[in-house]
């Protein structure tokens, strides 16, 4: 069973890096760009069948270890 | 008009970062798991109003900067 998961900064989180990506892409000339937030991004493979325990499983990694709660939040998919 | 772009190694190379979570959670007791990779993750807002060419946009800028598509894939999505 496979999951994807995204981190991401919480939306009053500065985010260096992704302004810096947004400057580099504004001097290589891309117009109209707004705004770019960087975050991480996970594919989980789990050897489970059953969803809702493996998606606990997934659920546990992120706040153990993938995700600090206190500045990032996480969205689990499954694919 | 927003996209998030997911930037995933491509599968036959070796991603030592995701192995070092692997192994992380697999000793914080984490049993099941199979594998686990890691990408980046972007959330790009552009100013334009014309779908077609801000999709194209943003591929440019994965082609050009985001992604490294020897060793790298990416997929775009609206959001």
């Amino acid at each position: 069973m496979k999951f994807s998961v995204t981190v991401t900064l919480k939306k009053d989180v500065l985010d260096p890096q992704g302004k810096v990506v947004q400057n580099t892409l504004q001097n290589l000339g891309m117009e109209n760009l707004k705004s770019i937030r960087q975050g991480k991004y996970f594919e989980i493979e789990l050897n489970d069948n059953d969803q809702i325990k493996a998606e606990k499983k997934v659920d546990d990694m992120c706040k153990k270890l993938l995700a600090n709660l206190i500045i990032e939040d996480y969205k689990v998919n499954k694919i």
